[in-house]
């Protein structure tokens, strides 16, 4: 008999073999780039903003969940969000995305899942919305899911996240801090052969530059040679993509990138903003391999941009920022994605699981901490 | 109590209020373009593709179903096909969109629902997938699922569609023909005003030019000023996109095309065909409106084409049509694209539903086709 | 010594061999569609949107020339207008794509001209660009350019179009009217066989759906299998593509379309706009073979939304027309590509060219106008 | 009178002001990634590869050149390369993107200049390629130009470069070596504050693994937040992207990147590559600012891709790597570009000039290579 105990929005029992520390990047001196952070570092400091987490720890080999992303507290469906989604490498399950690219828009919260869980999380989020007051006479939804294969440590082929658990994750969103590491879609993640997880960060422009806001949220599942602020971790720690080619070892794996910003963007420059986040994606290493999916979503909350109803119906005015005004929100978002990483690695625990296809056990080991502040300490005196 | 009748690939039970004629458009003399058919002008005409179609109706308020199409009658998953999609408007809900295009190629069924329906057929092709011999590690899928939305005929808030009902789609899968009309996916659509469905076509290339065949499906939900073979149809019945300005009338629906050759094209190459499919839909009056999901998926089943699992672990040498030789691929998936649609029309029957939102009933007619015949009679007199 | 008569926006010396009608299709009773057309039926319709056209015949091979449309009659560079590119087929050369597509805005006139002397007509517009009075410090110009190959008429390598010619262009562009046929950058080029050249029809959508005007500027130089409002006059005059299939004969050319509306539209549905042009083209039995370079370009002249200096520094309140009422704007630019089209084959004239290289001389004979007024008369009389 | 001195090939004379020390970012143990490098560690390590440089110094003004780079030394337009052009951020003028995307080939040499130059440039590959023996009937040429802004040192209103340039850069063509720094289009682009230019770099797969060679050339004139391997350079030096906001300066400027491979990649997958090189350049601190235009132009050189005349005419057997065997390449083309760039800077010299619209001179240093040096002496020990 399976024991399933659900754990909601809480990493730290996941594994009885935890890891001594779990720290954020920036308490350990590791803050890319120039720009400073919002007030709690994560994608909740974006005004309106909710996240929720279901993470599913259960038996021997469930290890998986669910993360949701909301825009805002209303009605998203009424309230549509100017939006966009920028595919970096398409080999993955996210659902919603042609809508997004047609619309420039969002009507579902976002939700991050496992792979093969898409449709079941994608079924939640219509049910979710068919149900709210106001969509009685709704009949066609986008729900955007988007996913990473933790199949690695979890039994993805069980399938074990249910249309309950997204309505519970959605239910516990909130916008006063989201939990990092080990929890929700990143429960049962892989990155730079160190457990990943979910990680956060923000930025917060220059009042000159307009004092916008960019919070960025992170699934990190994907692989290639681990970078630190710079510093080359994953040869250090001898664990990277093609150390040894002779077992073709891949780096494969995905990301998932969420990012909110209070800029008055047009979906077009939030598209533009989405692919920027792979810059930071790129400073941490990634060899974006065949078999990762990478994408980043976008939106907008800035208030005159929300497509309401009112808007809808007729000719209105939309705030925008125009093109010129774009560059320091392509610096942000770059140096929130790549810090919202580190996030994921420093607060992830060590996980042992038994896949029920080979019988195996197998533990995957947070990303020393220790090791991480030693090698500060030595590679940069002088920082 | 609701009854639950389901009605396997047959359509002619659907409604009491059947229209007294089905026919094919090639059978009252329409007979678009300059290209000859294959034997059965369908998309089974293309060797080794196979069609299953569920159709579901019951109770006052269901009428809504699946249709699958097989590229071939191997594991799929492990015989890929190479494979494009092309997003004419994306206002819709297929799955798979992102990976078909990044990688090149399809790994399931492509199964065709309803808008809300989509997930839970996902799922179905997942549990395909992941129960085929040969797939027992098997932790990634790219279900490819389009859709329509037959609200109007359908409750389709009930997301009536199950699981098993799509294996028992495929499970019926031919290739010995495929039913049009009011069946499969196309049960409860509405083109031009008029009741839509399922309807196929192909055309086979002279043997100078190759000698291919291009096998057209097509599920009609969309709207316009219906022309028929250029002839002003929608206009002659009074029935068309934006007769009524003051109502402000949308023609809105969606279209999914789904296109079979064994010419060897790269898939490169089949996202030009897919491309060019919706010429065809032009041809028939679309307008081509904000809400329209339009959505074409090609592949190829070319034998030196398909990605076996020898092709896909080492550099093999693949068959490929150049790009100097493709412009007659296009006139004949134009062709066979715009007779599909004719034949969903014709082959299709009156329905009539109950909304259980609004509580009224509705009678959706099909084209008639005694009109039809006495227009092509008075019209085209020399032709 | 070759004799150079420039013959500016002057369409009816161009050959002495000139059939003997030109009509415009609505004055034939040819009229696509159920939308009222504009003021003047062209594109100029659209408040402020000039054109200019200079027309190059000169010796026994020279027939080429070159079209501009003007978004305004200010400095564009400075008064930038939101604009799309959509490509249908790339086999082109069009310039100034990915920065139109990057930006969302035009920056230039928009020149249209022959297939080798594009860099020479970039040329020419940043000559013009970087003269105006306000640019006097512009180090970058986006100019656009389309084109399609008159080759076959026009000794095309000779590349004889100068900066001086377009520059006369844009001095005679006007809001006046549009010259149509063998005139400027359609003065060489052949459409299913026939003489094309250039077209140009509008719509002006009904006052409860805004009133806005679709005006649309096309140069013909594709094939297919002609059809007229649905009337098979390639089949009836039996010059069609594939007509012999054993000279496997290709259809080949291209079609450049420019579209222009006063809708604040922004620059995704811009883009919307300019892809559903093509069905107006497939309805004219356009085969979009491999080798033809398709595309339309659509911009708005809505006050609000002109990307003045003051707009591009601060954030600005834009004008919009939501997702929602964008179908009428697609039905417009259907029906006047169409008609575009067949005013561009209507309006043309009988052209005799030398070509240098074969030393062959060739005819291409302009669409028998008493013909098409023959099968109309015959084709449709319950019409 | 202007004296025009024109250097081919030649940058030591550039500016007198040249500073100390030129150097490859190998020489002083900046070696990026784990791969090893091809024999020269340029892109002309891949078999056939050309690159010719014209460097144009004159006057007080004058800083500009062209940079060709020939995938193979036989008639390209005969004997095609399959191709895909990859858009980071489109603001920039590069021509022949369309039909490289459709065709998925190129059939020029790859100019690279400066932007109000493209156009001439163009001219001279469409007078190279028309006047080669065996494509006298040619009459439609897809130059391919990518450019970036040297505005800033070189009178770039004036259009300085001719055609004559063009070829004399195409006629001097090697395989042998690339000249790096201020040469050929790198003459005078600026880069992170300091003075940009031409770098390259290769890697070779290790032999489990194909043993392919991968090249990258870049033309460097971009913005951000210097990063060297990880150093932070830009801080080092306070010289970097947003250090001052209230000036609200800007990181504009591009990149060109141009990858050659002998690997037997399909044109999707080259696309794939040529986007993983923003990898590369996302690692140097790049902050992908609004006006920059960052391009990436990849092709395979494997013989049995070429798209020879028999190739063309009828379907063929063509070797192609499968998706599965892509992710080395990926990681190759990210280390190469990475390196590239700091060869670009390195190399570079500092460049003064006058600005003949504002009469002012500025001087544009080079990197600092002694500092360089000296923070790698400093920062890491261990290493």
């Amino acid at each position: 008999m399976i024991r399933l105990i659900v754990l909601i929005a809480l990493s730290t029992f996941i594994s009885a073999a935890a890891n001594a520390e779990q720290v954020l990047a920036r308490d350990i001196g590791i803050a890319p780039g120039i720009l400073p952070t919002g007030k709690t570092n994560t994608i909740v400091d974006v005004p309106g903003v909710k996240v929720g987490q279901l993470t599913k720890v259960a038996g021997d080999s469930i290890r998986t969940g669910v993360t949701v992303v909301l825009p805002h507290g209303n009605n998203l469906y009424q309230h549509k969000v100017p939006a966009a989604i920028y595919v970096e490498n398409g080999y993955g399950k996210l659902m919603g995305l042609s809508q997004v690219t047609e619309l420039g828009e969002i009507e579902t919260p976002i939700a991050l899942t496992n792979t093969l869980s898409v449709p079941t999380v994608a079924n939640a989020l219509i049910s979710y919305t068919l149900s709210q007051t106001g969509n009685e006479t709704v009949r066609s939804v986008n729900a955007v899911v988007g996913e990473t294969n933790d199949g690695l440590l979890n039994d993805i082929r069980g399938r074990h996240i249910t249309q309950k658990d997204v309505l519970t994750a959605i239910d516990s969103a909130t916008s006063e801090t989201v939990m990092q590491g080990n929890v929700g879609a990143g429960t049962g993640t892989v990155a730079f052969g160190f457990k990943g997880g979910i990680g956060s960060s923000s930025r917060r422009l220059p009042a000159p530059l307009g004092g916008y806001l960019v919070g960025v949220l992170v699934q990190t599942n994907y692989g290639g040679v681990l970078q630190i602020n710079g510093m080359p971790v994953g040869q250090q720690l001898n664990q990277y993509y093609l150390k040894d080619v002779l077992d073709k070892g891949d780096a494969d794996g995905s990301v998932m990138i969420v990012i909110a910003t209070d800029a008055p963007l047009s979906d077009r420059n939030l598209k533009r903003l989405a692919k920027r986040a792979f810059a930071g994606i790129a400073r941490t290493g990634a060899s974006f391999t065949n078999g990762s999916g990478d994408y980043a979503i976008a939106f907008s909350v800035a208030d005159s941009t929300i497509r309401t109803p009112a808007r809808r119906a007729r000719i209105s005015s939309v705030d925008t920022l125009p093109n010129g005004l774009f560059s320091p929100l392509s610096q942000a978002v770059i140096e929130a994605t790549e810090e919202a990483v580190y996030n994921s690695l420093l607060m992830a625990e060590d996980v042992t699981s038994l896949d029920p296809v080979s019988g195996e056990t197998l533990t995957v080991k947070a990303l020393p901490v220790e090791a991480v502040k030693a090698m500060l300490a030595t590679a940069r005196p002088a920082d």
